[in-house]
């Protein structure tokens, strides 16, 4: 049997300011860099220990990353960044306050651009001053690799050679992985991990800063899953992931 | 013309103390840790930009990196940590004041140990606890690779393949490169760098936290290097290191 952990970054400061952030490189907010301590402890505590970490290239997840190595002490085991562990793009809505956007738009219509699995947010124009086409950490990409919007699927298709040809093998040859990554590419991490449906797929949230335990079978099908923590905190930051683009009562 | 940039660790717990630190995993003091954000915002302000990094498996250095990517907003480029970067292996010395051993085997019994190119201190037992051959980290390595003691050569020896196979290719290439190393891995390579003889290798003394620039030519060669930073204070801060050794008048 294998394990894998995921672990969303702690509380971002746009996530404090429910903007929609995508590949906009924001930090951890104080309460995110309390949420990764917390998270970092906690494995410590349950005994969870990893040879290798994947992580993105967004200093939220990396420095959530840090510092659970750190807590685990295990801060000299090798830590691969990509792209592909991105948060999605999220097109001309990053840096949109989702609330606001929501009274403006309706409910329905943000539902569709944060949970839709085909339908992506309107692009950025390439000469946007938010487009990654300049910065430097993509310079390496292929012009038709780097996205200027995105809906899951696209998050899933870009995802999934950094699953197939490093994760997986890693996992399968005996390590313990821990993936530090963001809301949309865990949901596509897990998407393909347990085979969710495109409908389906749009009710899965997951909450910040809390380790997400699979238990894996020799193929890396999933025999059981769990967060790890007090179950009731779980549940009400789940919740509160799928409230943040309701328009405010 | 290349540029590369090598940066000794802050203050770590144990140069603080004056203790032989070599391959324990020691953390940075609170002096250390202003260090370490000192030299990243002294890059940063003089304009330095990185494309990948190098450095050990000891937590004094990653976290003397992590800082200053950080400082430098350059958290998101490769990092690679390699046990070929590790200070020199102390032996039978790790754990022990400099001070107090100078005054029990005299000063130049501890210049000899310190800086001879070719004499080791005494080896630890294998089964000493404060022997690598159970820590995890070096799990992956033969018997015989794994030190028990180190002379500078033997340090020179071990750093070699890093550099030959992965550093000096990637500067080659155009990369700009940090590594954040040791005082005596940092020796090891200039001492390769600079084509410096056994013997007068023995003088040369990095200090903490000071960003040490290197221009190269095509075949890295050195055509200078420099101590960014206050000159008084570098040469204050190498003849501290260099008095480390002597009993206390």
């Amino acid at each position: 049997m294998y394990r894998l952990v995921l672990l969303r970054h702690g509380e971002s400061e746009w996530n404090r300011e429910n903007r929609f952030t995508g590949w906009t490189d924001v930090d951890l907010s104080e309460k995110g860099l309390k949420e990764a301590h917390a998270a970092g402890a906690l494995l410590c505590r349950e005994g969870f220990t990893f040879d290798v970490a994947y992580t993105s290239v967004l200093k939220r997840a990396i420095r959530t990353l840090w510092i659970t190595l750190d807590e685990l002490d295990r801060m000299w085991i090798p830590v691969h960044r990509s792209w592909r562990l991105n948060e999605r793009h999220y097109g001309a809505l990053q840096g949109l306050n989702k609330a606001e956007t929501a009274a403006e738009f309706g409910d329905e219509q943000v539902f569709i651009w944060r949970r839709s699995y085909t339908i992506p947010p309107l692009p950025l124009a390439a000469d946007d001053e938010r487009s990654p086409v300049n910065d430097p950490r993509y310079a390496t990409l292929s012009p038709d690799e780097i996205p200027l919007t995105e809906c899951l699927k696209d998050t899933v298709t870009r995802f999934l050679p950094i699953w197939n040809d490093e994760i997986a093998p890693a996992i399968k040859s005996g390590k313990n992985v821990l993936i530090a990554a963001h809301g949309n590419s865990l949901r596509a991490l897990v998407k393909n991990l347990e085979g969710i449906s495109d409908e389906d797929i749009s009710q899965l949230n997951i909450p910040t800063g809390m380790p997400l335990v699979y238990e894996l079978n020799e193929d890396l099908t999933p025999i059981r899953s769990y967060y790890l923590g007090d179950e009731d905190a779980v549940n009400a930051a789940m919740q509160a992931v799928a409230n943040q683009g309701k328009a405010k009562k």
